[in-house]
C-alpha cells in the first residue's frame, strides 16, 4: 500500500530467514504488529543478544557464548575422540542420543567446490592443526549421508589416515522404524552390505 | 548444548513467528547465525522500527506510518464508499485488483464468540461512528467467506441497514482459471445461484 514503507522494509527483511516466501513474510508481519507485538519485540531482543555474544569456540568451531564452548572445556568427555559434524544442528542431534562421549569439530559446511567451498571456506587448517596436537586417536567422520557430506568425509578420512589416526565413518542402514518396503534401494543395498552377526 | 541459553531464547523467540514449529525454529537460527548475520541484524532493525513507528490509522484502523493513513486521505478515493474487511493484508489484496475505489475499514479480526473476540475487540463502535457521519452511501462487505467472516459480515450488515445505507456482499463463485471438476460442491452451489446473464 503506497508508502507504508517500513512495513515493506521488515516483509522484506522476513524473507531472509530460510523458507519464508512473499506470502509467509507478508502473513508473519502482519500478524507480529497486529498481534504480537511482544513477539516482535522478544524476537529483535533475542537476535540483538545473539548477534553481540554468540562467537565460534576457539577449538570445536560450534556456536557459543564463550571463547571456549563448555562441550570442549568439559571434564568428563574423552579427548581421543573427535567427531567431524557439518553443522551445530548436526552436533546437539548426535549428542543427544547419548553413545558418544568424544569432541566434536563443526565444519559449518561441507566440501562444495561448484560454490566455491573448498577446505580453507569449511576450517580444514585448524582441524589440521587439532589433528596434529596427537591427542586424537579416532575420528568419527559424521557429515551427512548425501553426495557432498560423503566427498567431506572421504577428503577429510585421507587427511586423518595420513597421520595414522583412525577414521570412522558411521553407519549407513535401514533407520529404526523404517519398513523395508519403504526404503530406497541404495539404502537397503549398504544395509545388506553392512550386515553384521547377529 | 548445555548452557548455550542466548541460542536457545532465540530459537524461543522465533517460534513465535506464525507457522513456525521448533524444527523450523532450529533452522532459522542456525541460518542467521552461520550463513547471515547480516540479515539477522536487518531483521531485528526491521522490527524495532516497525514497533517505533507502525500504528494504527485513526479512521480506518489499517496499519500506517502517521496518524491518518495515505488512504483516508487520498482526495482521489471516492468517500461514499466504505469496504470492511479483516485484515490489512485483505485490503492489500482487494485494492490490488484495482476495481475498487473506496475506502476501507479494517476489523483486525472477525466476530469469534468462543474465542471471547466480540464488537468491541473487531471495533464496531468506532465503525458505527463512521457510518452516522453521513457521507457512506454502501458498505461492501468483504470479509472472508468462512464460517466466521459470514457471520461478521451478517453482523455488520445489520448495523449498515438499520442506518438505511446499503449493504453489499462481495460475490460467491468459482474462481477464474477455476475447474468446475477440482471445485467443491458448496461454491458450485453458491455459483450456479449466483448465475447472471452472460
Amino acid at each position: 500500500m503506497n508508502d507504508v514503507t517500513i512495513l515493506e522494509a521488515l516483509k522484506q527483511a522476513l524473507r531472509r530467514l530460510p523458507g519464508v516466501g512473499p506470502k509467509s513474510a507478508g502473513r508473519m508481519a502482519y500478524h507480529l504488529l497486529e498481534r504480537d507485538r511482544e513477539g516482535a519485540r522478544e524476537i529483535a531482543q533475542a537476535l540483538t543478544n545473539a548477534l553481540e555474544r554468540i562467537v565460534h569456540c576457539r577449538r570445536c568451531n560450534n556456536l557459543s557464548e564463550s571463547d571456549l564452548c563448555p562441550l570442549c572445556t568439559s571434564p568428563r568427555r574423552d579427548k581421543s575422540l573427535l567427531c567431524v559434524v557439518e553443522s551445530p544442528s548436526d552436533l546437539v542431534s548426535l549428542d543427544q542420543s547419548g553413545v558418544y562421549n568424544g569432541l566434536y569439530f563443526v565444519l559449518m559446511g561441507r566440501l562444495s567446490p561448484l560454490d566455491g567451498i573448498g577446505p580453507d571456506e569449511i576450517g580444514i587448517p585448524h582441524l589440521e592443526t587439532l589433528l596434529d596436537e596427537g591427542t586424537i586417536k579416532e575420528v568419527v567422520l559424521a557429515t551427512n549421508l548425501t553426495v557432498e557430506g560423503e566427498a567431506t568425509a572421504h577428503f577429510i578420512g585421507e587427511l586423518v589416515r595420513a597421520r595414522h589416526i583412525k577414521a570412522t565413518r558411521i553407519a549407513y542402514g535401514v533407520p529404526i522404524g523404517g519398513e523395508l518396503e519403504f526404503t530406497d534401494r541404495n539404502t537397503l543395498a549398504r544395509a545388506l552390505a553392512g550386515r553384521r552377526e547377529a
